[in-house]
Formats: C-alpha cells, sequence, structure tokens
C-alpha cells in the first residue's frame, strides 16, 4: 500500500517480477486484499502465484512516520516488519513513507549488534555494465567519523556478497585524492579507514571518478553529500533522456537486432538505463538484521520489479548474517 | 605560463579568442616572452595583436603555492597580479596552481571590504542553454552560515550583471525542499538567507533541479559538496561524450545544415556541450576587488579562449564595482 500509485503499481511490478525471481521464491504481498486480488485479475495472474497478507490500514505520506508506525498496527508496512522479524518473510521492500521504514529497521528489525548507524545505500552504475556501492544516500548527515568508518566495513561485506565483488575497493568520498584533504569530517574519516585491516581502502575518490569504477567499487559518503549525489545521477538521467534525440524507447525496441550487430550503440544506452533508479528499484538499508528496501514514492512497476528482484539477489547473498559475523566482536559504541 | 600545456595552449587560446573578443578589449599575455613571439609566428598572428609582458619565472605545480608567489617575483602569475591591482589591465586568468592564484587573490587583490570570504564559483549550464551560477565549487569547506548566507548576495548580484538574470532567483543546495531540513550548517544557513531582505531567496533545492533551472538561478552550497557536483558533471559529461552514439564531433561538424532543419536534435548536444568544463573555461572568484578566473590545470586552447571570453563579461558587467557597493555597509566580520 506504500507509494504514490499503490496498490496498482505495487501488484502490476510483483506480477511482472514472476517471470524473473527463482522459482524457489515466493513474494508475499501486503495489503488491501480485495484490491490486489481484482488487480491480480485484470493483470490474468492467479493469485495462487502469491501469498497475501490482508491489511485495513495505510500510512499515508502525510503521517508523522513514528507515531503512524504505532498506531497503525494493520498497516501493510506495520504487519510487513512484524512478518520479517517472526522469519516469515526473509526480506521486506516498500514504496512507502521513508521514515516510517526507518522505524521499522531501527525499532522493529533492530540495528546489528556492534553497529553504530545503520545506513542506505544505492547501487551505483558503473560504466560496461558494471555496479558498485554508494553508501550513505540520505539517512545520516554531520555523521561521525566512526560512523562513516563502518561504513567501509558494511559495504565492502555487502559489496562481495551481493555483488560478487572480490576483495572491493573502499574509497572515501572526497574532493581531493591526497591524504588530508576536504573538511574535518572527510579527513577524520580518512585516519579511521587506513587502520582498518579487515578492508581494502584505496584512499580518497573525486566525484569524477566514482561513475567509472576506475580506483573504487565502494564510495563512502555523508549522507548529505551521497543524497545530493544520487539525485543529481538521477536529474541527468532524466534531462539526458529527454534531450535525447536517439529515442530510448526506440533503441530498445530494436535492441534484439541491433545490439549484436553493433554493441557500441548500446554502451550509451546501457550505462544511462542503469543510472535510472527503476533499474535498481530503490535504496538498500545496510547494517540491519534483515534485508529491508526503500522504493521511490513515485515508483513505477517496472521499478517495482526490480525491487523484488534486488531483493532476492539480497537475501540469497545471506548478506545479513554475513555482517552479524563481521561486526560480532566490535565493542557497541554508545552514540 | 600557468597549466600543464603553456605556453603553447595559452597562446593558441588566445589567438582564438582574438576573434570572439570586442575590438575594444585588449588580451595581454605574461609569459616568456620569445616563446610567446615564437608561437604567434606558428600561428601566423602578427604580436601587434596582443600586449605581451615578458616574464621569466614559473610557479609549478609541485611549488608551495604561497612561498612561490612571493618568491617567485618575476612569475607571469605575481606579474599579473601587480598588474591587475595596479590598474594595468581589468582582469586576471591563469590556468596554473589554484593555490597560488588563490594566495594571488587575497595577498594582492584582496578580498571586497564586508566579505567575509570570497568564494569561487562556476556558470552551471542548465537545459534550453541557459546558464545559472553554482557557489562555492571548492574553496571554503566547513564554511560557517555566516560566510554561505553572503554568498546568496554574492552570487545574485554576479547572476545579475554578468548573467543578465533580473531578480534573481537564490536557492540553498540541501536533501529536501521543506524548511528544517538537512545538516547543521544547511539548516543555519537557511535561517540566514531567509532574514536577507535583498536578495529573491525561494528556499532549499535539491541536485535534481539545479540543472533543470526550475526553481533557482544561484546554487548556494558549502565548498565540499559545490566540488562534488562541479566534478561529477565533468565526469557525466566525459562519459556520456566517449559513449554516445552520436559523435560529438560529427554533429558539431553538420550543425550548420542539420540545425536549421531539426533544432531538437541539438538540444542535447547543446546541453552536453554546456556541461564541459571548456565552454565556460574555468572557475570565476566573487568575492575580490578585480575580476579574477582560474582555469583548470589541463586546459585545452578551447577551455582558454573560453576563459578569456568570459573573462571580458565579466568586465563589462562591472561586477566588481557593484559587489564594493553592495557591500560598503556591512560591517566586517572577524572570523
Amino acid at each position: 500500500m506504500g507509494g504514490d500509485f499503490a496498490p496498482e503499481v505495487a501488484v502490476e511490478g510483483a506480477v511482472m517480477a514472476l517471470k524473473k525471481i527463482g522459482k524457489d521464491s515466493r513474494i508475499v504481498l501486503f495489503g488491501d486484499e480485495k484490491r490486489i486480488r481484482e488487480l491480480l485479475k485484470k493483470h490474468n495472474c492467479s493469485a495462487d502465484n502469491f501469498d497475501i497478507v490482508g491489511t485495513t490500514e495505510v500510512i499515508e505520506m502525510g503521517d508523522h512516520p513514528a507515531k503512524a508506525f504505532i498506531a497503525k498496527k494493520d498497516s501493510s508496512m506495520t504487519v510487513g516488519f512484524r512478518h520479517l522479524v517472526d522469519g516469515k518473510i526473509d526480506g521486506f521492500a516498500s514504496a512507502g513513507s521513508t521514515g516510517a521504514m526507518m522505524v521499522g529497521c531501527m525499532q522493529v528489525v533492530k540495528p546489528i549488534k556492534g553497529v553504530i548507524r545503520p545506513v542506505i545505500s544505492t547501487l551505483m552504475p558503473i560504466v560496461m555494465n558494471r555496479r558498485g556501492l554508494l553508501l550513505d544516500v540520505g539517512l545520516n548527515v554531520d555523521a561521525k567519523p566512526e560512523v562513516l568508518a563502518q561504513y567501509g566495513l558494511l559495504g565492502s561485506i555487502f559489496a562481495e556478497s551481493v555483488l560478487g565483488i572480490k576483495n572491493p575497493r573502499v574509497g572515501l568520498l572526497n574532493i581531493g585524492e591526497e591524504e588530508g584533504k576536504g573538511n574535518a569530517q572527510a579527513k577524520a574519516t580518512y585516519d579511521l579507514l587506513k587502520e582498518q585491516k579487515d578492508i581494502n581502502f584505496v584512499g580518497n575518490v573525486e566525484s569524477s571518478y566514482i561513475f567509472t569504477g576506475k580506483y573504487c567499487d565502494v564510495v563512502v559518503a555523508d549522507g548529505f553529500v551521497g543524497n545530493v549525489i544520487l539525485k543529481m545521477a538521477e536529474a541527468m538521467y532524466r534531462i539526458n533522456n529527454r534531450l535525447t534525440p536517439f529515442k530510448p524507447w526506440l533503441l530498445n525496441l530494436l535492441r534484439p537486432v541491433l545490439e549484436p550487430m553493433c554493441p557500441k550503440l548500446y554502451y550509451h544506452q546501457n550505462f544511462w538505463n542503469a543510472m535510472n533508479y527503476e533499474s535498481v528499484g530503490g535504496t538498500i538499508v545496510i547494517g540491519v538484521n534483515a534485508p529491508v528496501m526503500i522504493g521511490h514514492g513515485g515508483s513505477s512497476a517496472k521499478a517495482i520489479c526490480s525491487l523484488i528482484c534486488t531483493m532476492e539477489r539480497n537475501i540469497e547473498s545471506r548478506v545479513c548474517d554475513k555482517l552479524r559475523e563481521a561486526f560480532k566482536d566490535v565493542t557497541p559504541v554508545e552514540e
């Protein structure tokens, strides 16, 4: 029931995802059961393909996230988080209120022991069909260096598990390459990251290089600047898409014929497609006890479909277990 | 003599700029006079078109900026700044060491009375062939809210004078539109900008909108995040340019024929051309007593040509006089 176009796009996206997920995976839909069944019928899709958990309430975008999460006990979001923490589902995603989703993460799923602050991340597009990881993309601003330094380990384990990158190179977003560059936060974080033995820290990385994948696979950033990067990337995608004389829909239509003949023609298209948030589906919460993803409020069906597929990879990688293992000896830090 | 490819590209760019500047404008070249004359000869350009001031020393990129600026009294940069402050030239630009350029700005040209910290800015490309202003792009990190609030007035006057935008809309770069969003610095800056009566402050602006020109013409940002935006824009330009199947050089070649027939074909090209640093030539120092611009170290001849043309507009707008007038009643703040 979360997002501007729920439940229509959520159901449509789930139907799209059915064809893409593994046969052992199962999609559980939380929401108005009657509407869900009507919509599935409209898409000529049997309700037997899904588990449906009927809920009666909706957390609206205008609601106070923390209050609504507690008060609306039968909202799709509150019930979903309950199922997640009870082990009835393996991961939970919603395009609903980000604030309420974070309440669910922090108060129901809870941070992994030893993690000071969980973080939200995005799979960055990198030229030549690869992906990197950018974290934080907006959860913690004015983050302490100790918090940022933990992103290094969180991101490294995530990139290795979910993206399959061996010994991922971790870079600190900064405005110069040399040690000692940047603001006070970046300088202090550099010193902490440098001391971490369990990650492959490659030093500072400038924003010029994060999309080239030349220097690093994981980019550590404060939530303020990470959010600026994420939104700017989305804006560039939209502007490029609107202005390009090579219509993306036409190129995609002709892809089966043209791409084998001239793969270079599609490098450009592939990069910009990957820049579209719809190709990942949303941001990934890292550092809590179970897989959680937050979709865009304005998610399309395609975005919901990607959200489900990314979630499946996230669950199958057992990244939360690996994070718990890595942080088990970390002394919890009081904030 | 500044920049990776000096003096070759500087002279070549100056020759290119000769055809673009007004007939009352005069380009003064500072550097190795013999080399300059040789290079002008190579380009079949009479030395009479320029004033040449011979200098014998060069500030290298490895030099300590402040020490080199003082020690190398006969470097093109030190002599250039001396000419500027003596009124022998009206503006000074170089692709040399940014650090040394800032020493010249702060110690020779000096900040305008009342301006806490001068700032470096860039002319942002905005869809449909317009320009906006982004400041700071990397000079002052961890800037105090009082410093950022002054960028509002500095940027507003600059945009009105140099870009010809009437009553420019000033936005504060933030990660949410509503008042109260962002980090501590952004929140405090918002409160100060809101109180300024002499600017048209339109509130927070997210990075999604800075290139659309939808909400504002002037974007105020801390130097850290502004630098991240600038470098990311340059990276996007390079990636797009490298991957696009519509070769930019070919489109530019065919422009005289194709653009009148199909202007839409060029919207895309025009936007990305404007995203290229070569189209502006460098960053503009705002808040010092005379026009100063800093080119990229790796400047091409085209970039130097743009640098000279942007400088000409800067000088003709008499923006420094207007800034002095606007700040004359501001009580100097001790940092």
